[in-house]
């Protein structure tokens, strides 16, 4: 990746980190210079002395006081009851010095609220829109020839800023290649033990890639892979996927492809519009079949682009041609129709700008986002050498989580 | 229950089980009277001797192909690339005989697709409509009046129809009791186990509910537990819970409160529909930070009720009083709104006709949809005695796969 693009992915990142820190944790001083109820008693006003009056719902104080008697502290929790609620009850009484706003209420209920916490909770606009903006929106799009993120196994592991950073670059670039990993069974969980737990499947925690006869999956085999998510036949497919090169096939094939589904789908909006609508409105049925870790029998229904309703824009890529059901709850005069837009979609994944082509080498880490990214793999001649993987998933979830502990602390 | 809904239900269940039998794996006799493709190549024609005459895209075909060169058997997995498809490359001939069609394409690839095959993947309106039918769509609404359906846990763990009557109940009802299980930890695992894996949290596997000093959650204090699903703040809630009643309390309190939200959703939507709307409509913040399993900071937005866009009907309910965050994403304006929608809805939830409430008996498990129900606790005095639940998440995929797999074999 150019180093313009790395500086400016750098300032994307830190302004996100600061925001949160400042969302969340405001160390600010804003005294307050002024509060008061309206006539009404529907609202309190404040005015902090470095910012423009702000109004807060009776409602919403008495919903979130935080006396004994409606928060208990150690769990963080409302015990107030939603059904005591009363929109009737409104401010009797506002009391304040410059730390602290005292709301007495018609029922003669008194709660106390600091600066930092009503600064913080201010609704305005930017302070709404910064709630709403998720981890993995704005994504930085990925052509083939951007060069991998990199990260140092080590450096993940023991250095906090360097996981928040690969974590950071894994929700808005999508992939990060972790290098000089071990060479045995038993990096991953390490890995993942710094970011939460690994998301269990029918294969079990981790799986294992090497080629197999009788394989349940066709990625247990030698076989040319073509580009898909994991699991498009789960509700919930896993949201981000670890792939660890223990041993990589010494000869032709078994190089890597991966392909960023958001790049392709942007392209397609721009391209092909009309078969960019088919792929965002026609569920698909993706089944997977058979026994591994438990015996099991998945069959579900999703578009190939699932739009996020808060954005409208594509959070999640189910893609899966060896696992697309040979049955499909499409009309009969909607076929063509769906297989033309799917091969617009696969042609612009194997376009060489868009398909990214590399080797593991032994002891590298590829972590990519499994809704997002395309994943497949060259065929290999299994009887001139080994190639074996180890894999897992981890849910972002989990690594929201992970994100939003490591930037508290920082 | 009434007796008369009891059957209704079995029925309705038994109906489903034999319609996917007959779907998924016909042992139809349904001999081809005639199989030809149209002029132009696009269309393979069937009729079975029992059936009105069938169409089949060639583009389908072409991908369904079963042959060695496009299939791989161990993994029931397509081979073929869907860059390979072509729909300029039609059909050329078909020939047929009672138990197979031979399909010979434009570029020289033949396939042969056998009677049962092709009559299971019709694309009727009712085969359509049958594969978009979920495990979870029509449910049987539960009032408070209704009993709760009860299952032995031996029976359970030993019989295969129970165990499929049990997790079939789960889907429509919502609910179930399982009586007469152990009176010590562990059982939730062998349960589990029958249907496939624990959905870990960060509050781990199994979950331990007892009165604790600086509990991380109100769950595992005294106090009254506002009627709730849980771990809204996760972006996939887990689909059920299981909560396993080791010890009750000895004394008042302490009953367990159960809501079912699609009931209530459903009054709502009759009597509140502007309520209903606004549930539906504004995403709420809801979080969770401390410490347990793993550390955590978990935010979330969601609607309370979340539409599913195939039915556009209720699919889950989120809402947790106590897991309501203290930012939330909503306009100064709407504040008051949604909080008269939560009231109406909260008020709905205790309303007697709707809110079930019992007492757990040792050796009882609670297992139900944490998508659709609300459950809560009565407060208890922690010193008059202990109360001890273990509890744990099993996700619907697991629970819909398990399903499949004892109807396959039924």
């Amino acid at each position: 990746m150019a180093m313009k693009t790395v500086l400016n992915l750098r300032n994307q990142l830190e302004k996100f980190a600061n925001s949160r820190k400042l969302s969340f944790t405001s160390n600010k001083l804003a005294p307050i210079k002024y509060a008061e109820r309206n006539n009404s008693g529907t609202l309190l006003k404040v005015e902090f002395t470095d910012d423009k009056a702000n109004e807060y719902p009776s409602s919403f104080l008495q919903d979130n006081c935080t006396c004994p008697q409606c928060f208990h502290p150690s769990s963080l929790s409302r015990t107030r009851k939603m059904t005591q609620l009363n929109l009737q009850n409104v401010l009797e009484k506002v009391e304040f010095n410059l730390n602290q706003v005292k709301c007495t209420w018609g029922d003669g209920h008194e709660g106390v609220f600091t600066e930092n916490w009503l600064f913080d909770r201010r609704f305005t606009t930017d302070n709404i829109n910064y709630l709403k903006t998720g981890l993995r929106d704005d994504p930085i799009l990925v052509e083939s020839s951007h060069k991998l993120h990199t990260a140092n196994f080590n450096q993940v592991l023991n250095d906090k800023s360097v996981l928040n950073d690969t974590l950071m670059t894994l929700c808005k670039v999508g992939v990060v290649l972790i290098q000089d990993g071990p060479l045995e069974v038993g990096g991953l969980r390490k890995l993942v033990d710094k970011i939460g737990f690994i998301r269990q499947t029918h294969y079990g925690h981790e799986f294992t890639v090497k080629s197999e006869k009788n394989a349940a999956n066709l990625a247990y085999t030698s076989i040319h892979l073509c580009v898909h998510t994991d699991l498009p036949y789960y509700v919930y497919p896993p949201g981000v996927q670890l792939l660890h090169c223990i041993k990589q096939f010494v000869g032709d094939g078994g190089r890597s492809h991966l392909v960023d589904g958001f790049l392709v789908a942007d392209k397609m909006l721009q391209a092909y519009p009309k078969e960019f609508k088919t792929l965002c409105k026609v569920p698909l049925e993706f089944s997977d079949v058979g026994k591994d870790f438990i015996e099991f029998n998945k069959v579900h229904h999703s578009p190939t682009f699932v739009l996020e309703p808060r954005t409208g824009k594509v959070t999640r890529i189910v893609y899966s041609n060896q696992q697309l059901s040979s049955y499909q709850p499409i009309p009969i005069d909607q076929v063509d129709e769906v297989y033309h837009a799917l091969k617009v979609f696969t042609d612009l994944c194997y376009d060489p700008k868009n398909l990214i082509q590399f080797k593991l080498n032994d002891g590298e880490m590829l972590v990519f986002d499994n809704w997002r990214y395309l994943h497949g793999r060259e065929g290999f001649d299994p009887s001139a050498g080994d190639r074996h993987l180890e894999g897992c998933y981890v849910d972002w979830d989990e690594i929201f989580s992970r994100i939003r502990i490591l930037q508290e602390k920082s």
